[in-house]
């Protein structure tokens, strides 16, 4: 029988269902240093929200806090409904590997995205096409391979420290090296796919970890459908790096200018 | 006996200790339209964490989902550490009242703040100082009257309603109106403490809510102690309203130039 081969980001991120316990487990192919790409985790965790059959309306909000470091092979998720309203739900996510402590802590709010006023206030960056652009070289982090990263602004050079620090802005087109339709699991993981903004201020790499990554989206599934797009356009930038942690902030806007999800994160630096 | 009496604030954001189970009360001074005011609610949250025997470090990232309404009177708080390392915590916090259902579901990360490289990459905005603006007006909500507002920007204008979308931006000091010096509590409501953005983008007021608060500190007690001050230059904006929900960036400064806090929010609205 020949079916169509799932792409490595569905694979990387399936969940069988349990009750209140699902399953995922890590893989090899979105491998961070130290552990699974914090976006393949936060996409994983999503995938369970979705997939579950009390599961109303679409991703809105979800935080995730990474823990402690999650080991190769498999782990629990732990999904909790804590509330459901009307027109909203708020669930909680624990994921621990065999019996042991909780490793990732998560929350989301699905919400009924009814029509409304609408305006978007933030204006689309300007940027030069994504065909016009080299892609960025498969280096050594596997998740990183899985990306088709297009640099505009902030193009990575992680081996020239000078004395004063380099702006941590980029703009960058973000696709799967294997074109894949952007759907809410793929913005999830983009959301953490930029490289660390403290490599680009000090223009060279250090230890470092996200420690809490938050992102908003601005589109339902309709939304998303009709755009039928395999990349987005993506901005991130930091505000401050002061003792041992640091924010970024990100934008992911669909090539027609559409603003899908905003991000936010803090994380861990050694430097 | 002469005591001094207690700022409104702590009397509102007061906790009675348990173990795993902590009290608190909503407070009539920090009343919004149809229940606590939230940063009220996120502060109070946090200050059981703070003053849990647990407790180590300083706050670092603070996500509030704002589940249900909170109705007057006592609330219990569970408190849970789910996860803790040699340098950062991670904890889990749900509001519920009478036993009932979740109302207020929140996560924390604290961390030991360690010396580092320090780069404030943002520029703190200009600002007219706080002596010669004239407050904002108390208005109904009694939350609004524990504030001293000075806006430089965006002075709320709620009954200009026009065709075209006005700015979302506005830039303002903030301070309790009976003084208090700031510390990691009063960040945690004032990251709150911005007036919706939809009420300035529509020029008019409209049913609102904050589904989700997340703020991360950029600064350890220490440093706040130092600073020794008793008002934030605020900035907050917003990018997208779209199918009833909006977002809100903001950015909490110390009188001295130095990025206090960051915060983000995504709020329902009906327009």
């Amino acid at each position: 029988m020949l079916t169509k081969p799932q792409h490595l980001f569905d694979d990387a991120t399936r969940v069988t269902a349990g009750d209140s316990r699902w399953q995922g487990r890590t893989s090899p192919d979105y491998w961070a240093f130290v552990g699974p790409f914090g976006g393949a985790t936060a996409a994983t965790i999503l995938r369970a929200l979705i997939e579950h059959p009390q599961a109303s309306g679409d991703p809105l909000a979800l935080t995730v806090n990474y823990c402690a470091p999650i080991a190769e092979g498999p782990f629990d998720l732990d999904v909790r409904l804590v509330k459901a309203n009307r027109s909203s739900q708020h669930w909680c996510v624990e994921l621990s590997q065999g019996g042991a402590e909780v490793a990732t802590l998560a929350t989301a709010v699905f919400a009924e995205r009814r029509p409304s006023w609408s305006h978007q206030q933030a204006t689309c960056p300007d940027a030069k096409p994504f065909e016009a652009i080299l892609p960025y070289p498969k280096v050594a982090a596997t998740w990183v391979k899985q990306y088709d990263f297009r640099f505009i602004d902030g193009d990575p050079d992680f081996g020239s420290r000078k004395a004063q620090p380099a702006s941590a802005f980029s703009k960058l087109w973000i696709g799967d090296r294997i074109p894949r339709k952007i759907d809410m699991l793929s913005l999830t993981a983009m959301s953490d796919a930029f490289f660390g903004r403290v490599f680009h201020a000090r223009r060279e790499l250090v230890p470092f970890g996200t420690v809490s990554l938050t992102t908003y989206f601005h589109t339902d599934a309709d939304d998303l459908a009709n755009e039928d797009v395999t990349r987005v356009l993506a901005v991130a930038d930091a505000k401050i790096f002061h003792k041992s942690y640091g924010d970024q902030s990100g934008e992911l806007w669909s090539p027609s200018g559409r603003l899908l999800a905003t991000t936010t994160q803090i994380a861990y630096f050694k430097a």
